[in-house]
């Protein structure tokens, strides 16, 4: 048996199947291509949770109807510069493109457009909106509400969830800043990882289900829970908890969604809420004209400036020094533009069994 | 001897002489009001050293002329709902209030304001701007930049300053939620507190000026730093990080002020950058109708439910429960108001040596 990597799988390949298995739920083209692009996107940058590893997810929820394939998204509400957006159930990844385009369009319109939306679903990475701004040199924001998988500060319960937080600043020469970030100490993810491979987690990460901190993740699977950015007071743990807490009501209080232990689950197979307190998951994109506020060209040129210097800063002993947000995103994109996406033997198993319900090609 | 606590002194009292200070120099009545208003604020809520413990920084600034005691504010550039203001080297919390009221008409008028501050100073609280927003239902944002303090993730030295975020969300029956937090672990005044001590800090608040964690305080004053929110890479100190330099972009790099190590400082015989990139520092405001989302009463009644649902969470074994954030502010300036401002001997200390300096009476 020979010690191998995962397998690399070329991009285009990737995104030419996700297309299909939206297509043959029913979702037109012209959408699947927009929701395969943000997964592949996801991949490419790196952020492999996000990817193509989710289709599975996506699938059993299109499969089971949960989703609408076909939705028509509605302006509940508007006032130039805002509005709220009903996303018909659809697809988090179509109901995202779409309302982060209004966005955009009321921004070149009113200077800049925010859009709160309800009746939507899980959306992918963050980053993928904030970056679709920078296109029309717009600055972009974009955040979400996610499954309860966050304890609040003093909590021994699950209550809001990973909410992340993206923000995107165009560069001049240099690539864009991009911020994209759960406001959790530590992503779900990490904690599957070190349950799989029968490690301990560094205390700050998980609390058990009596809110005691906890290094063994099978904790957190027994109704324990993920940790507010700063994990406890003496750290800052409240600010972690108030950011969660600030996503949680821009996109869901205000866009009348389910929020904090309401939200839907993004899977089959979880955890049901006792109640629904609005419609589906919530998002929230904001939309600024950089032009409004200095010229486009200048604006850039700062940001570059920003970079120079921030990467010049004195490195940490024993650290290869300071990275601009979004960096390692960029670096792993490069990389994975030429050699391909490397999937793990889980996923491709999944893959293939999408393949299979569908009748979609894969081929491993 | 007495073992005595703080002097507590009236609210009233504290705001008149404060008032009476800032016209001292030249400040317009109505401004200087304004200003004396939000250091009140401070006070009330429980933030001792946002209050007048910094009238002496500000009274420094403006004895050497250092600061404009009779702006002009100008707006340098607009867009309908977005604009820069050019805050004319006034007082912090008087161009804070007047580009924070900028937002919120421009709210009014668009649906949403923006607006971005540069050739300003420091302005106090975050969360006086926030609140204002909750008087005319909207939702209220704002940041400011300030003075280097923080070392970014795998940074040894000073780059960004404490940079705080707030916002702030109207209740029916409740209390707002304030959230107001500076992006870096601890506070710099706990570090000062720990070394006026002679304590120790925990790991995570500092490094040295090689980038190595410290627990020694007096290693933040031989040219170490704070660290950002989250700390150490692994638990989630690049958030910090980038949380940080989202609030050095949006209130400096987009309005023409200086930027990370270059904010100039807040107070005399402070180190002063060696180069300039912009004009003062920056702040960031933000206003947005709630009515442009959703029927106010229906948003508010929904923030109530969110409060009680959260204030419900299990609380974790050995602590009072979950907190609603604004809480420790609120109950503190409940107490405050019936029971007065209690300052500590070398804040007294400065206000009488204000007072000699000034003319203005201060009785202790």
């Amino acid at each position: 048996m020979k010690a191998e990597g995962p397998q690399k799988f070329e991009p285009e390949y990737l995104l030419d199947f996700t297309i299909r298995v939206f297509v043959h739920f029913g979702i037109p083209r012209e959408q699947a291509a927009i929701a395969a692009k943000i997964l592949a996107l996801s991949d490419l940058r790196g952020i492999d949770s996000h990817g193509v590893a989710r289709l599975y997810s996506y699938v059993g929820l299109l499969s089971e109807g949960l989703i609408n394939p076909k939705p028509n998204l509605k302006v509940v509400r508007d006032k130039k510069s805002v509005a709220t957006v009903d996303g018909d159930n659809g697809l988090g990844l179509v109901v995202g493109h779409y309302a982060n385009e209004m966005a955009m369009d009321k921004a070149a319109q009113h200077g800049s457009g925010w859009i709160a939306v309800c009746n939507t679903n899980h959306f992918g990475i963050a980053g993928y909106y904030s970056l679709e701004a920078l296109k029309r040199d717009m600055i972009g924001w974009a955040m979400t509400n996610t499954t309860k998988l966050v304890a609040p500060l003093w909590g021994a319960e699950r209550m809001l969830g990973t909410n992340p937080i993206s923000i995107a600043f165009p560069g001049y020469k240099e690539p864009p800043i991009v911020i994209d970030l759960a406001t959790s100490a530590a992503a779900f993810g990490k904690i599957e990882i070190a349950r799989r491979n029968q490690t301990k987690v560094p205390e700050g990460w998980i609390n058990d289900n009596q809110g005691n901190p906890s290094i063994h993740p099978e904790d957190m699977i027994n109704g324990g829970a993920l940790l507010p950015l700063g994990s406890i007071r003496e750290m800052g743990g409240h600010k972690g908890y108030a950011l969660a807490a600030m996503v949680d009501i821009l996109t869901a209080v205000l866009s009348g969604a389910n929020w904090g232990p309401f939200v839907p689950p993004f899977a089959l197979r979880q955890e049901i809420p006792t109640k629904s307190v609005g419609k589906g998951i919530g998002h929230f994109f904001g939309a600024m004209e950089i032009d409004g506020f200095m010229e486009v060209e200048d604006f850039k040129k700062r940001i570059d400036e920003w970079i120079a210097v921030l990467r010049k800063t004195k490195p940490a002993e024993g650290t290869e020094g300071v990275l601009i947000p979004g960096d390692p995103e960029h670096q792993q994109e490069k990389i994975r533009r030429k050699e391909g996406i490397p999937l793990n033997a889980e996923v491709i198993k999944d893959l293939m069994e999408i393949s299979k319900q569908t009748g979609v090609a894969f081929h491993a």
